[in-house]
């Protein structure tokens, strides 16, 4: 095991009408004039925006509203954002909606009290040490934002999708009430399960030996979520999957399963040419990614992938041949992925052959800059596990 | 799964080393002059203590010495430690051992910024509000208190062991080296080991229903101690083993694992007279009162023992007999204890029949006043798990 430091202050309101304490924690971590963010009109369609301002407004706290936030965040609204921030004076950010609301709300956060550009943060490798304060409610379990340092953004200046992170970011509180993700659609709802499993998956494929506790505490949200899932898209309002869903979603991320081990994360850069290009939800993307990746890289390391296949997919052990129990957990992953109705290849996604070249070009992968911990995967790598997921 | 709040803001420093934040970690958590608070010899003799306050002295921190505290923790000392704190203008404690160190400090911290007699925090069932902040350097895996918000302290006038709880003990930072714990010897591993999995069961054994994530994660964190503990008490000095088993102690407690959901924790209270009288090890006390505990209340709800006997301890499910399953899972525990040197008995513990009578009147239950959540258990009950582990 690794030596390692993990800090995770985030207050956690969790279950019904958890809303309604906003007001109170926004004052509690030190905030007074408060900007509200989100996304499109969801969150106003189905009473959750209205019920947080309620909240606020009974605490008497002054707030600005700036909404607009889409999928795969945008600089645009970032900046639109900083401007307010600084022009009416903010000193807490509260993110409404899902990753994308939420990372966006950490970039204001990031930029608004720096002097440079906040795309410094993304593009050159630096660690955000100061930030406003922000505060969430979750309506999507997925992308775990809500407990994490991180957030992506994609520069509209040629669609660079990338991440930055510090624990400025970490949120100060999370409200995560499950009711809100019941309005979700099957779709959505599979996409945050792929984010949150690939979360996982990007901790467990490791280098590092003798991880057991942190290897069983992955095993272990893997299996809930291959447990809750199904039953979630089977019936779109079941509250307690649901909510064993949006807890597995925070633990999956905010590292407490991943302290100690290097970690991969190869897959999320992969992924994030797809879903820049494409415009293509983040989930999706991973869906197709990650079952290539696995293929890829299986071979480095053929017993972790055997474990993975025994202990979170139920495969017997083929001891004469473990190549054949890791491809078998591999292929139940993926039709698990199917099941929940995700797409598994290019094709699916809508996404184009033709496009590789350019994507592993836009990537800035070389020969000595590669990616991943597990497997350093370089142009070639990325190219391969593209084709891999046609 | 039931609405919870969870905040868990302890910094973890972890690794080979890690003591030598200490004084950084001290000052950025606003301590300025440390109380230093520590059990017997051994963290002199090991060179524990030497390093910690090297690195106080390093940040030019100001600190006060008191050594002294038992296993058991007594209400003396905590006294002492309040009177000192004032005296000195102490603004951090610093406990520096196992569970009853920083048990101990917590207690001390609580009772210095209280104007009343501290016991009343432990005697009236009021949560603690305000206290001197606190940071540990652990040196034993077992209490969990190193991340969470208890504390249990033996009162000398009349040798009543009482808990009390408070968001304001849990600590501002643990330093966690797994190196520290390489000195202990096997019996005093084992009761930490057994302690570990004590954490997890008073959550696991619960009336909730819907609580798949949590019951995942209990499950790896017992897996994990049932592959971890073995190796230790094959090789005391097994660094890798002893780190799994560290990170394992504190996700078992910081109640990551146990959010959502009604916990028992009627076993420990069982136990606590026991180590009160006798004054032997907690840890060893629990490993004669849960086996018992266990037979005496599985039928309340025997699916939930079958899950642990096939999830935890790899039994067989019994399809058409799962009474014989649950049974089975009991065994292996009671094994396992056993086979890492714990005693399973009144006899191996010392512990006589004659006192039973005394302990069930001293914990205080009555028909009216039970414990336990998920079978709440009057004063007849209590005799029974006594007798059941004679």
């Amino acid at each position: 095991m690794d030596n390692f430091n993990f800090y995770a202050p985030t207050y956690f309101a969790f279950g019904r009408e958890s809303e309604k304490k906003t007001g109170r924690l926004v004052r509690r971590f030190g905030g007074s004039k408060v900007l509200v963010h989100y996304g499109g009109g969801s969150v106003k369609r189905n009473g959750v925006l209205d019920a947080v301002l309620n909240s606020l407004k009974e605490e008497g706290l002054e707030y600005v509203e700036l909404g607009g936030v889409k999928p795969n965040p945008r600089s645009g609204l970032v900046y639109e954002g900083i401007e307010l921030c600084r022009r009416e004076g903010i000193d807490f950010i509260l993110a409404v909606g899902g990753g994308s609301a939420i990372d966006s709300a950490k970039a204001i956060a990031a930029g608004a009290v720096y002097e440079g550009d906040f795309w410094d943060f993304y593009s050159k490798d630096m660690s955000v040490r100061n930030a406003l304060p922000v505060g969430t409610v979750l309506t999507i379990a997925a992308a775990g934002s809500e407990g994490s340092p991180d957030t992506v953004i994609t520069h509209e200046d040629g669609m660079l999708k990338r991440g930055a992170s510090g624990e400025a970011l970490r949120p100060r509180f999370s409200v995560l009430n499950p009711e809100f993700t019941c309005t979700l659609d099957a779709y959505q709802t599979a996409c945050g399960v792929t984010d949150i499993m690939a979360h996982v998956c990007e901790r467990y494929f490791t280098n590092t030996k003798n991880v057991e506790t942190t290897d069983r505490l992955c095993e272990a949200v893997l299996k809930a979520v291959i447990t809750e899932a199904p039953k979630i898209i089977h019936n779109l309002t079941d509250y307690e999957a649901r909510a064993n869903l949006m807890w597995a979603g925070m633990v999956a991320h905010n590292n407490i399963v991943g302290v100690g081990r290097e970690q991969d994360w190869s897959s999320h850069g992969i992924e994030h040419e797809l879903s820049a290009l494409y415009d293509v939800a983040h989930g999706a993307g991973l869906a197709v990614i990650f079952p290539a990746w696995m293929t890829y890289v299986m071979h480095h390391d053929v017993n972790r992938f055997a474990q993975f296949a025994v202990r979170v997919w139920d495969c017997d052990m083929n001891f004469a041949n473990p190549e054949l129990t890791a491809l078998e957990g591999i292929k139940r992953f993926k039709e698990f992925l199917r099941g929940i109705g995700m797409p598994t290849n290019f094709r699916e996604l809508r996404a184009e052959e033709k496009d590789i070249p350019r994507m592993v070009e836009t990537l800035g992968v070389t020969e000595e800059r590669r990616i991943g911990r597990f497997v350093p995967l370089g142009p070639k790598d990325i190219e391969n596990i593209y084709r891999l997921a046609l």
